[in-house]
């Protein structure tokens, strides 16, 4: 059986969740406090993060390489286009979430918000709160942007892209950090991202200490 | 013609300046003083970091990005090997050294010793520097254990995996911080990667206020 060691609010698990799902490849989910650093987990992943996937006798880590074998070893369906351009925008766009929105927003709400508290580091900083919340604004502004033009985040078909930004944003929306009546597109974005089967599992995900807002699991949000 | 906008010492961009030199691509090189967040390179760059690369009417950028675009647009000479193992092998080492490396090693040497001083941020955090020189041990003792047992990082080709690495050590190179003593198998392979004509450009580099020390582009090191 496939396994993926994951935390259900980390935006890297759920982009991986989401490819393995949308790809109809099962994995038992094993919840990892990475964190902590167990011995046996840093054997399977040097690097000491999640998410890592173990497929037969290979052990995989880093979310965008594990994307991007997904991608090479079970093409069908593609969530990476085919043109040498499009799937540049793509991959711009996963580090896009991966890198900046992540750095600017999920790590300053998410992280001081939720994470803290999760690892026993302390209280929230106010000063980083304050500037995710402003920072997740420019970046919905950027997103309602891409969308007038294309049907998803990178062009029309839905992609790797779309996996990243929601992974993010479903986080945040789980301590109901995200504003969906900031702009129309976004929140139809959303909508048809929520109700695809492979989001199923991502719903039902529970931490205790945080229940679970009433929007969150709602496709009529 | 096209223009890369880099940073010297910025090993993002050397990764990029490698591929682009081993695929025989030319560009023009244009400094980008990035962190001055020039209001043209930012319409350029919505992310605000190098490198950029200008190919006709196109605008790339995010390193990993354009590196997995010029191996699609330009797959001659191949940078990743065509088994979806090998290449998960060649992204995850990638990702490897641009984030935990990058993290762990670069961002307190080089951003503390030589970063500091460029951007006027004020003198080096020794508590950095000293966990950087700690953390580098490491990362060369790791690099020893996959030589051992391949001739590149990845596998048996050269590939991007080796490029990122190199782009780091080269940066850390030109401040003497890499002790090429500590693994004979490690210090080989970056003579190996030093010769190749693809690295010659990094060896005239040079950074005001910084003089290259003489071993820096001495292929007999």
């Amino acid at each position: 059986m496939n396994r993926l060691y994951h935390y259900p609010i980390s935006p890297f698990s759920r982009k991986v969740r989401l490819s393995l799902a949308e790809k109809k490849i099962e994995v038992e989910l094993v919840e990892e406090r990475y964190w902590e650093q167990d011995a046996d987990f840093l054997l399977r992943n040097p690097a000491g993060k999640v998410p890592v996937l173990r497929m037969g006798s290979q052990t995989l880590s880093d979310s965008t390489a594990i994307c991007e074998y997904l991608e090479d070893a079970y093409p069908t369906p593609a969530l990476l286009p085919r043109g040498a351009e499009d799937r540049y925008e793509v991959r711009r766009l996963v580090a896009w979430f991966d890198d900046k929105f992540h750095q600017e927003v999920t790590s300053k709400l998410l992280g001081e918000r939720m994470f803290r508290k999760v690892m026993g580091t302390g209280y929230p900083d106010s000063a980083n709160v304050k500037a995710g919340a402003k920072a997740i604004k420019y970046h919905l502004d950027y997103m309602a942007r891409l969308l007038d033009q294309r049907r998803w985040l990178a062009g029309n078909e839905m992609s790797l892209a779309d996996f990243a930004a929601a992974a993010h944003l479903s986080c945040l929306d789980y301590i109901s950090d995200v504003d969906w009546n900031r702009s129309e597109v976004v929140k139809d974005w959303y909508a048809k991202i929520k109700s695809r089967p492979a989001f199923r599992s991502l719903l039902a995900d529970q931490v205790p200490g945080f229940p679970q807002p009433a929007h969150y699991a709602d496709l009529d949000f």
